[in-house]
């Protein structure tokens, strides 16, 4: 409820208090003039995903560089983006109750907002929200292409939503969301390769099968970090919701390329400053960053730059470093980066980020949409 | 940064929005009053541990129960209940940096307030902070008892550590705080009473060559939920710190008795109460909880009182539920409660507790001291 900062702008990293959020601004700035090029010149667009960062500041970053707007999983989360300004929201999800709904149709006055849908039943929902307050609001029809989860089947299920929400008075027809989430950690090229082709070719059939009955399809979104380029090149999707590439992580870093070599094209630059905490049995010690501090749900943390020191274990307050025979073992009070192995989730335990360049202070952002609320 | 309660007091539960955090009221209740009724006849004292709870009002309904005060687990925690009122509050747990300490020390102006060592340069550090706040602190040495965490070595070493306390000028030595944390979760009886008999071991003979150079122990504290009987009819320890006990969750709930039956003494009072988002797939329902609203470190969480419906797969802001054949799918829009595996990370995904009785909303407190911060 009550979080300090845990820093000062000025201050040297080693002066931070732990656990933090720190941003490394140089990896960071990096991350997104490479995506920017390589969007720039791929015939798509980039509407990023905010679930990774809930920041309107990352937000105006990454659209400053080309990327048309935002991609958010919940209301919580657009309200916050458009509060902050960002003019242009998409809900990559379901919406689900009458409260949310009502608070979903208000954005639609200070910001152009879509959302998506896999059943009949919601999108009367929405329909009946978007009308009460006198707003027109874009329906996407979201459609299963591997990921089994939400959506629904490609094809003439599609078609038969996307006429519902067509007949709708405050609704229109936004297009297609088409998200392979499954495939994003398959760690062979192939294996993405392959996924990703069989959900371009269930994508290009739905926007067919629209076309035939008279609806266009204004975005066909999909693809993240992991099989973006693939997407881009697909010729039918038009929007890469791709979020994670601002950070990486470890799971993601651990993704391969065509030759088989670990995807380098994105650096690491979102760190958890630790402390050691305690080193007071033989070849172990102990930092102050657990769960609460680091998510674990994609694998463990790694430790940055500390050969043969691994993160071998987190309970709520701590983590446990495994140190290999010959190395040194870290004193009490050093200070440690961890390399989350899930960057979105682990944002999601803080309220600010510690924005660094070459070892100070330079910012403190608010993590303005953390929460594990609606 | 910015979380709306997610109910207002005198709704219905249904109407809560979703993802909440609700407590049964009467369970939670029935939970304090089985606990207190336990320790009162034990001869040892309850210092329930808040980073279960991590909120003052339950501070104060655990201690108006007879519980003598509260752990935690950092400082921003006793901060905060500092801050709301409560006058007794032991860190169990080692705190590095000087900043932290300095925060630490501040607080001995208005509460009671001890912290754990298992390093001499640390409890310098700890002297050096207290000096300059000009105030007394209790510092307790934490032995290590078999978790294989933080902590020195039962007897000798923890003796030498006691004696740097007691001679630190700004400092009272305070006792031995001797936890077992992977104790708590043993599934048999006889394995947590073997593993709790080794740590009674050596605390009792820590505390008799501690008398031998004249320190008393004043508190020897430890125990969970899992093993807190054990603890308490040894003699040797007098603090219990059991936390999870007024929330339960699935993981302490798969523990068995003596008779090898689950233990039942405790109830289920703290749910994470969430809607069906989706079900547009055959035996597949979706649910608005992932595992950014509630926590999978220890197991998935239950569907409650559904037969045929289990929570099978958690990604950020969905969960994916398995429907048994026969099972009637749930239906978008209905709205089920949630057993957390392991209710105190979950508690820190939430700004707001819910507070239920029969139906209704009766109160909302805030989850005052959430955070991954220090």
């Amino acid at each position: 409820m009550l979080q300090t900062p845990p820093a000062r702008v000025g201050m040297a990293e080693h002066e931070i208090d732990t656990p933090a959020l720190v941003i490394d601004l140089e990896a960071f700035e990096a991350n997104l003039d490479v995506m920017a090029g390589i969007i720039s010149g791929a015939g798509v667009k980039l509407r990023a995903h905010a679930k990774t960062h809930k920041s309107p500041v990352i937000a105006h970053l990454q659209m400053a560089r080309g990327a048309v707007g935002q991609c958010v999983q919940k209301v919580a989360e657009a309200e916050v983006l458009a509060w902050g300004g960002v003019p242009d929201i998409l809900v990559s999800n379901e919406v689900v109750g009458a409260d949310k709904l009502a608070r979903l149709a208000a954005l639609a006055r200070i910001t152009r907002i879509a959302v998506c849908a896999d059943d009949a039943a919601q999108v009367a929902a929405i329909e009946a929200a978007a009308a009460s307050a006198d707003v027109t609001i874009s329906v996407l029809v979201e459609i299963d292409v591997g990921a089994g989860r939400c959506g629904v089947a490609p094809g003439p299920d599609a078609v038969a939503l996307a006429q519902v929400i067509a007949a709708s008075p405050h609704l229109t027809f936004g297009g297609l969301q088409a998200y392979h989430g499954s495939a994003q950690h398959v760690r062979t090229h192939a294996g993405r390769h392959a996924a990703i082709a069989s959900a371009c070719d269930d994508a290009r059939r739905t926007v067919e099968q629209l076309r035939q009955v008279g609806l266009e399809c204004a975005i066909v979104g999909g693809a993240g970090t992991g099989t973006f380029e693939m997407e881009a090149a697909s010729g039918v999707y038009t929007e890469i919701q791709a979020g994670s590439y601002c950070f990486m992580d470890a799971d993601y870093a651990a993704n391969l390329d065509a030759d088989g070599r670990p995807i380098s094209r994105f650096r690491h630059s979102l760190f958890v400053l630790s402390t050691v905490m305690s080193a007071a049995q033989p070849g172990v010690a102990v930092l102050d960053a657990g769960h609460k501090a680091v998510a674990i749900d994609s694998g463990m943390p790694r430790v940055w730059q500390r050969p043969g020191v691994s993160y071998v274990g987190a309970s709520d307050e701590h983590g446990k470093l495994s140190i290999q025979d010959g190395t040194a073992v870290p004193l009490v009070g050093e200070k440690l980066r961890l390399v989350p192995g899930h960057c979105d989730p682990t944002v999601d335990r803080f309220d600010w980020y510690v924005g660094v360049r070459r070892g100070r202070v330079e910012c403190l952002w608010p993590v303005a949409a953390r929460g594990g609320f609606a």
